[in-house]
């Protein structure tokens, strides 16, 4: 391709919308360009780079003989409404109606149509093992995207889903996934940590996330390096360095004034007892069901954990709708003297037989003795809190550490959920009907290519690795009016092109400082310089991006060094995969 | 991939749903099935077919050096607005709101995207000419989806769009079109006629379809064997073989009563005169506003004409909108007697002059000696007559010939129509300012895998064209308890596999009549039959799909052999694109 007539509109600025340096060199480089918020284009640069990963994500799920299928976008109402997550997926579902008023939605994910799929085609256990997967736009309807392609509300996605008749057959598809997804990622040249997930709105028995460390992470990662626990924050667990202490034979609940004290700290000072002798009190709303998420004073609720243990999307209350149910402003709740109570989760940093204060459903007043166990049910008990920095590993006695981290990737074993509820089954060895044991597998693809720019770039660029780089080579022909350095770059091109190579020639008429700065912008592997040298000595000179290595060489072993450059630049990579067990 | 793991739901008998034999075929065959009303999944089989049409494609894009992007399926309402498509489409185009209320609708074409990337990335007309490319899913809420995927509501599309400073750059740019166009279908091999085409919502300054002629075909081709006149029924003229006759002091208008007969047959027999004496009046609604089309009494209303004239989609009108508007049923309503008058389009069949009976706008009356000119305005004459068999010839003295045909393509000189409307603009040679001159180029992707289906089958199933074929060879062992058999099976299949063939091995545990209906139904090019023979013989069987030819040979010439007419079909296809000129 001759640069003279291809669309690549590199900036010089740092964009206003940026907000990761990896997104702020997408948008430089003229890979991506934002259409409306969480929607992109991929300018050519940018999509033959998503077409190498796909390509790679092809050939790793081929490798295990899954095979590729593809899900339609427009969902009918009725397959959501069989697994209960048109309701349970909120906002986030993109919802239409079509000219004949019939409800749609846009697939956020495919568990639904994949499980339809399944119950009409697998019929006996002698069919199973079978994985199918998909390379596909997806819509979310994020109430916060960010990061250009990080979160968008359309995006690629390859999900794999797997169907077994054992649980030793999931746990089988599941490796062989965990597999192919760290030869993916070794082959695009990212790094990652395999921890702990919350399963969210899929469900089932368990899920890790490939997770990119990085300071521009949206994720917190939980680690131990001590015994190598990780999690996510979304379901790791950790230590208290204080625990409430149980009160022998305790006072009754009491009225006190709290003159607008509305806050933890307010309340506490005004008191003179610590925050963690208060409880914290969160309504919300759950498909139109109110939940009181209640938690210790000094602590916070995470907004995952809480969905997890509602199992649904939830949404903050509204001040009025606080008023109207509970009697009081947000700073006054609490779990004692509710007209109609809600479901109260509360959370394990709350100890049963202990005393608190809390909100009294009255403005300004709360209540002090209460007892949990005694005073509310003590029905719902779960981990919904934050995990913060120094608390304790859960699994032994060495602190935590956090870190910042952007999701790659993420497996779940999801067993019977979907299969048991929209009716999908095998006939297994003796004629009886069971359900099928899935798993499901998803990675996005723009996260494999804004985590390689965010893993390999520098001051003056993206520094692709070569198996997933726009073009293998970028030719710069300098001086152009000199017909010999045309013809030699010309040359050189259509025999690397010949070699099915993909070739950028940079033949704009433009000075050699601006070719200089576009070529290691876009950050093509190896660059050729047809120049001022090859006038004065005959030589044209290769610049490897990666190192900054320069060579000096004669035009007619141009071919064999370049193509042997690559040839190891992709091999590393390459052989990284085969390191994977 | 062994086919004992492999997702191949094939049917015996054809589903009730199939309503063309491509169609049929593609549902026996396990290529796709049905999720709901004209949105399908592709299933393995069915999606490999896909991916080698995409490939094809590409490479063929590619070799003119046109440029792959992607732009999103979301497109925000501004966008639309500024092309005044987002009223023009009608029902047609998708819309939803997003959580905060925003409109967006599913893009069914990308004219505003690309054009609002043209606006902010081209700058001179040293940059042109440039053709971008995308290969993506496209919605469309069509009125009738039908023929599985020939018709659906969601659909793969390679959109094309070019970008030229002079027409004789657009000419050039289509003509490039026109070629890479022809030597994908002759690579897939289909058969074809390029066809005058209606640009419909496009706009520009004229299109033509690619054909594939079929009885199965939803579109009509008008064709004249004479002079070689090619038109889609949508844009296609012809001379009536009578035409009304002008009135020499024709009579003042008058009522007639007539009770109770409502159609042009009715009228026409009670008052004793020819349907062609009578003016057929089709009220119709565009954004809001009613349209009258009046056409001669014997003749009809083409849909996509009258939708060309008014330059926007239109709907019928609801049989009490007619009695508000007009004061009267629909077999009443007629030019003369309005309230607040429509917009009145006048077909060509109508004489001025002449004289004609028509409704009176009041049950139960017509009104005679209607004189169009005289008693209602020839404003707005246009071509909306659907053109019938018989007819002459608008360029000879031959008759024409009507044709079901189905739409492979279609590409458009769509001139400054948008750039104008967004102000896409390059700066020339002198440093004005011009509009971008556009062309617009599209193909449907399950278009020519059904079209090759329809093309390329026999009574046993499909017989694919090896191009794109979703497998290259399969491989039938038959007698499975022979390790012997098994043995040579894996031999074989291993190899060519590992010489990057697409291998299907049917391994099932089935007869041998269930295989081979099997391995025709799905149409792999060439079959590897291990069985009896082998044990006999030592020999394996070869069989050409397409030929019905068989060859025994020895296993340890069957891969050279397999090869070698591989090769053969494959070099026969691509040859005959290289013969496009």
């Amino acid at each position: 391709m001759k640069l003279s007539h291809f669309l690549m509109p590199t900036l010089k600025e740092v964009p206003s919308e940026a907000d990761t340096r990896a997104h702020s060199l997408m948008l430089r480089a003229g890979l991506i360009r934002r259409l409306t918020a969480g929607v992109h284009s991929f300018l050519p640069l940018g999509w033959r780079v998503m077409k190498n990963i796909e390509r790679i994500i092809r050939e790793e799920q081929n490798r295990f003989d899954c095979q590729e299928i593809n899900m339609p976008v427009l969902n009918p109402r009725e397959l959501w409404e069989e697994s209960n997550r048109w309701t349970d997926f909120g906002d986030v579902l993109f919802r239409l109606k079509d000219r004949r008023g019939r409800d749609l939605c846009l697939g956020p994910t495919h568990e639904e149509v994949i499980t339809d799929l399944a119950r009409s085609f697998i019929t006996s256990y002698r069919e199973l093992p079978q994985t199918w997967y998909q390379i596909q736009t997806k819509f979310r309807d994020e109430a916060r995207p960010r990061a250009g392609v990080i979160r968008g509300r359309q995006f690629t996605m390859m999900d794999a889903y797997s169907f077994d008749y054992s649980q030793e057959g999931l746990d089988k598809s599941y490796e062989n996934q965990r597999i192919i997804y760290e030869r993916i990622y070794n082959r695009c040249g990212l790094e990652y940590s395999l921890v702990g997930a919350s399963s969210g709105l899929m469900g089932g028995t368990g899920s890790q996330e490939f997770m990119q460390l990085t300071p521009d992470g949206e994720d917190t990662v939980i680690t131990c390096e001590k015994c190598g626990y990780a999690a996510n924050s979304e379901v790791a667990q950790s230590r208290l360095n204080q625990v409430s202490e149980v009160v022998e034979n305790p006072h009754e609940p009491e009225d006190v004034h709290t003159p607008d004290k509305k806050t933890i700290a307010a309340v506490s000072e005004f008191l003179g007892v610590r925050p963690m002798d208060l409880m914290k009190s969160v309504l919300v709303m759950a498909d139109d069901k109110p939940v009181l998420a209640l938690i210790r004073g000094d602590l916070e609720v995470n907004e995952t954990k809480l969905m997890t243990a509602i199992g649904a999307e939830y949404r903050a209350m509204e001040p009025h709708e606080i008023v109207e149910m509970a009697g009081a402003d947000a700073g006054f709740i609490g779990p004692i003297g509710w007209k109609t109570k809600p479901w109260i989760i509360v959370d394990e940093s709350i100890v049963e037989g202990a005393s608190y204060i809390s909100g009294a459903n009255k403005n300004d007043y709360h209540i002090k003795n209460i007892v949990p166990g005694r005073d509310f049910s003590m029905k719902t008990v779960k981990d919904i809190r934050v995990v913060k920095d120094g608390e304790g590993c859960p699994n032994c006695d060495s602190k935590i550490k956090i870190s910042r981290a952007v999701e790659l990737g993420h497996i779940f074993k999801l067993g019977t959920k979907y299969s048991k509820a929209m009716g999908a089954k095998y006939t297994d060895s003796e004629g009886a009907d069971n359900p099928l044991i899935m798993g499901c597998y998803g990675i996005g693809l723009e996260r494999i290519m804004s985590g390689a720019v965010d893993t390999h770039a520098d001051d003056f660029g993206i520094i692709w690795p070569a198996t997933i780089a726009p073009f293998d080579f970028i030719i710069i022909s300098l001086m152009q009016t000199e017909s010999s350095i045309m013809e030699t770059a010309k040359n050189i091109y259509e025999k690397l092109k010949g070699l099915g190579k993909d070739v950028l020639w940079d033949n704009r008429e433009y000075n050699p400082g601006v070719k200089f700065k576009d070529a290691d912008l876009i950050g093509i592997p190896i660059h050729l310089v047809i120049g001022k040298n090859f006038l004065k000595d005959g030589l044209v000179e290769i610049k490897i991006r990666k190192t900054g290595e320069r060579r000096k060489i004669k035009p007619k072993v141009a071919i064999e060094e370049l193509m042997k450059i690559h040839h190891e630049l992709i091999n590393e990579l390459n052989d990284s995969a085969d390191q994977v067990k």
